[in-house]
């Protein structure tokens, strides 16, 4: 099957079916936008797990996702959309480059949860952008964001709550979003620990890809951690 | 007088009526948020004067501002507001910073005006926000920020319709609120060649601070020539 995308954690391959892709998880781990690079082992088997478990929790509970279904170990097959490049960022808590931008402590809860939009453009270097800019560039139209913010916030409740049960806290996400073939924008691309902060509730451990990002060690334990509360949480 | 507060180009001074201030204009001027230090002779007098018929022209035209009277040659006499730590910036013309983030051309029109806020804090940079950080960062409530675009967006019309009329192209600008004792939201600060890109109608000659900030000379030539064609204009 012909390759139509190689990305910094998956690759996308055409099917018979010209709606449908497989997405494959790699190993292949980046941080800083490509400035450090690694492999963490194991990781496209986790991810690809973690994320078929949230998409089908989602799903469940109403939101479009692209996944069809999950194949093997590494593959999904998914509904091919026209991904929005826009990288839509979900802010419980401040950390990371919010933390760093705006001079606030790490840790630091925001009473409403901060949407952000960044251009999803490697050259650009995905800077942060606003409504007006993505509409006057072209990358959305008014509707599409107005849809793409009411499913996100509902998203982030709903994760949320989810984490919560498995003693873990929601810190931030990315997610993003693409455009099917009759227009509709739905759910698409992953959520793991690459694209989430998540904090032990008790300990504040970090469960997630920043202990890649800051050379913490045990990379591979906290997403084989994150996968065992969520497979637990589902039985 | 008691000097409140020393900016970058103005000086604030406390007058005997606690809702009054002085605003002196001085003719330093700097770029790159302090990084490029000089003086523009005679700027604190030409853009009090420029400010000061600018300001009249949006008053007639129904927008509030600060501002009381022109005292002298660099002072104007202002009501005393509470600024929201905002840069409003208008865009209607691709410059400047915007055309190096997202890799633009200087001089691409926008189809629909671009509005950016951003934290106005020496020690951030100034950096871009959007809504969701300025209202959980306490910068301003939305209501607020509703108030703050419907004005900006009114200012912006007729100030592309003011300078069209001197052979003139408003290519983008920033302005600044503030929030009166009763709670009203008006126009504050100046709004001059050090606040504005202008670009000659006819020849796309640069008449603004980026003569300062790309060292291209003519610098108080520049202002002058805005001042002369606003004098001209009002007769
Ligand atoms: N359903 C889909 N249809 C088409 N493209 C998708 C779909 N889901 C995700 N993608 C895109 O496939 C790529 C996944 O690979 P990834 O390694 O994450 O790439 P990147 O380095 O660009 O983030 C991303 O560019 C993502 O936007
Ligand atoms: N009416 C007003 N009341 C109080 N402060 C004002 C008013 N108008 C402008 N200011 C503030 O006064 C300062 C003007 O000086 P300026 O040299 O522009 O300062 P800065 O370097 O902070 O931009 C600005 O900080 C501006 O926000
Ligand atoms: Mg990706
Ligand atoms: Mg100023």
């Amino acid at each position: 099957m012909r390759m139509l995308y190689e990305g910094k954690a998956k690759q996308i391959f055409e099917t018979e079916n010209p709606e449908e892709i497989i997405v494959h998880y790699k190993d292949d781990a980046t941080a800083g936008n490509g400035e450090k690079k690694g492999t963490i082992e194991n990781k496209g088997v986790l991810n690809n797990k973690i994320t078929t478990l949230i998409y089908k929790y989602l799903m469940k509970h109403g939101i479009k996702t692209h996944l069809i279904k999950t194949i093997n170990e590494r593959d999904q097959l998914c509904r091919k959309v026209d991904i929005l490049p826009l990288e839509v960022i979900v802010r419980n808590v401040i950390a990371g480059s919010a933390a760093k931008a705006y001079h606030i402590d790490e840790g630091t809860e925001v009473k409403e949860p901060i949407f952000e939009i960044c251009w999803k453009d490697d050259n650009l270097g995905d800077p942060l952008i606003n409504d007006y800019h993505a509409i006057a560039f072209g990358l959305a139209t008014r509707e599409e964001l107005d849809e793409m913010y009411a499913q996100v916030k509902k998203i982030n409740e709903l994760m949320i709550e989810m984490w919560d049960h498995m003693g873990i806290r929601l810190i931030d996400f990315k997610v993003e979003f693409g455009k099917t073939s009759d227009g509709e924008i739905i759910l698409a691309d992953e959520i793991s620990p690459d694209t989430c902060r998540l904090w032990d509730k008790e300990t504040n451990e970090k469960l997630d890809k920043d202990r890649f990002r800051r050379d913490m060690g045990n990379v591979e334990e906290a997403y084989e951690e994150i996968f065992a509360r969520l497979e637990k949480k589902e039985d």
